[in-house]
């Protein structure tokens, strides 16, 4: 006999994203897309061009993912019921009259649910493509983890490389790859339910969907209500990144030192510059040892 | 037994584009990037640079449709015989002695000819892309039509965006997916093969074939003699604007006007200026409104 | 009974690549991409970023090869071991106190072993891709070199791309598909095999991929100790551009300098300068005869 817990994941996990959740996703999807200087303006003048880009905005992770695994990317197109909800919600969020739409979605409770829904599907995503994956590669763990990122984070670099050829967005060097809250917070996500999915991770994934899920949402809402760019992963990732890279820093920030003086490389000094932030204790040592 | 017209449009419906439309087909392509500029110079110092980019020019429909199928991109190379005929007139479109082809495309009654072909065949591509996505997807008929419009009127994204790789073509934000003529008849002719696939259009395919090549024979030479760049799907295009977006427009060049007053977005402006153009009655009509 | 020289070739044309090879292989493609402007700054800000484009360099070649037969491009990932490899060397050559790794690699018989053993792997790729295309394209030989071309030298197109679009690189108009010196002697070696493996080469297999890997090998480190960037396809290069293209410049030559009397153009007076230098015998005999 299922407790009520067992009871309410089982439901949970097994609920339909279509259409409500999709509905949810299209909408935050293509208002985010309105959002974007002179985006208005080319729906009116080239209407064509902007149901493809807003096309992008809602389908992108699928089709990243089918790119990624030599699918037709145009598999998304297959499913004509979805493309005419996604199509829907294009038409009456760009031509609505009075804009009424946009006024709505301005409310904040209708903004929380709605981005609340759509981190749900994220969720539906990243376990779709762990398991898609896994059907192709059976001990492909990389590729289950690329996957499930790709389907439920790769709508942004879709966009960004759309933007790209359209010439409206030119990136910097520095800024390529450099992940967003959202990415990470999937990356962990896919990482997870693919220990989950081998068998690494012991826990029934009902409760993994439910748990993962209710963590995305609740983050989600807290960051929206109170407005802040806080990353809630910063010492999670500074531990990591004090596992991977800081035990070589009593070495390397020592060896930079001497570096730069007798060099003066802009890369080399700005980089030795953000490890000394955080090892103060490593430098004193130093100190001592280069005077 | 079969009345003329139905023998004429089922031989002609029947004819082969190998070799003699094949030709036309890669003699308009490539004279057309020998017409740009800096082409004949590429060819002269990087002959391979030069060889790549007219492949692309004469099998880019193919290609691109290739790509959003996920087939593979160099199926168009299995093709010896078709390379080999592509190959040998660019060899000879650029190499020749005396430039003696350029000089005989450059007679009116030749570029008549050979685009009339051109032409033919962009019917043959646009009913087996139809044709062919339909053996993948059964009931996907946007698939069919973006295969469609992809294999007849691809060639130009593909060669767009190897300029765009090779540096040479920076897009401007608002001329992206701007549809050429060719790009909207194509489009429109794959609509028509896919209903008539479908079974929604009750006309035989060989009459369809015979009718819309016509068409799309006749408007090229109309438009190459009387050297106009009149757009014929004016009307129609405008028809069609008006029953998707035309209907709010009463309501948000209305709103579109006090906002402006409000704020100062230049792409909003922009756009209002735009409908202000088609939409003068109903502008009037809102002056005494807002007064 | 085999001679000393078939069991020799037999037994190299059968080993293993892995470990030491492809250690090799990801040593010298790691060193280069570290050796770039700013890449080990990005490896300290961003190490995802780095360890993506570090992969693009490792296994380029496979991937485009994957992507031009519409295989899955993530498929190096499956292969966990390389994978594992390859992200390890990339982490001791970014990562390791002191940086010895890079103080190792500066040593000259160091690097010659490596970029030795780099070329064996050309071979293997190149052979690998032919055989591949083969299972493929029955008859399709330009399929053939094109994929023992892509898996052999793709690396480069890959790594210029992810270049292009992270924005730290801009392509001149000519210096697009310029052949490297590695391009082409794949682009050679790979049409080799390809007639090898269609029988129109009468050679064993395992004779041709040793005294192949002999020559890539022996150019190789010839071209490090002695630090030329010397060409050695020069005089077969123009040989073949003599046969290609010779023969017409007498005709064009000519019919190039009465343009630039007519005419001004820029790209046009460029390509007859470069034309005029190969061709000094032609151009007196037309100087005669245009005076």
């Amino acid at each position: 006999m299922a407790s009520p817990w067992e009871e309410l994941t089982l439901a949970f996990s097994s609920m339909s994203m279509f259409p409500f959740f999709d509905i949810a996703h299209y909408l935050v999807s293509v208002m985010a897309l309105k959002r974007q200087p002179g985006a208005v303006a080319v729906a009116w003048k080239n209407p064509i061009s902007s149901w493809f880009t807003a096309m992008l905005h809602c389908f992108g992770g699928g089709i990243l993912s089918c790119v990624l695994l030599a699918e037709p990317p145009l598999k998304f197109l297959a499913n004509n019921t979805n493309v005419l909800l996604a199509s829907s919600i294009w038409y009456i969020i760009f031509f609505c009259p009075y804009d009424l739409v946009s006024q709505g979605y301005s409310l904040l409770p209708v903004q929380l649910l709605a981005a609340g829904m759509k981190e749900v599907t994220r969720t539906w995503k990243i376990v779709g493509g762990v398991t898609h994956a896994n059907s192709y590669y059976k001990n492909g763990w990389i590729v289950m983890i690329a996957i499930g990122w790709a389907r439920g984070a790769g709508g942004s670099v879709i966009t960004n490389f759309e933007q790209l050829v359209r010439g409206s967005w030119r990136p910097q060097a520095d800024e390529w790859l450099k992940m967003s809250y959202p990415a990470k917070v999937t990356l962990l996500g896919s990482i997870i339910f693919t220990f989950q999915h081998t068998e690494h991770l012991a826990i029934a994934k009902h409760n993994l969907v439910f748990l993962y899920t209710m963590f995305l949402v609740g983050i989600k809402i807290v960051t929206m209500i109170t407005e802040t760019a806080t990353v809630p992963f910063a010492p999670l990732e500074d531990a990591l990144r004090w596992i991977l890279f800081g035990w070589q820093q009593q070495f390397s920030s020592h060896e930079k030192k001497s570096e730069i003086k007798s060099s003066s490389r802009g890369s080399g000094s700005s980089t030795s510059k953000s490890i000394a932030g955080t090892s103060d204790k490593v430098k004193k040592k130093h100190t001592k040892k280069t005077d």
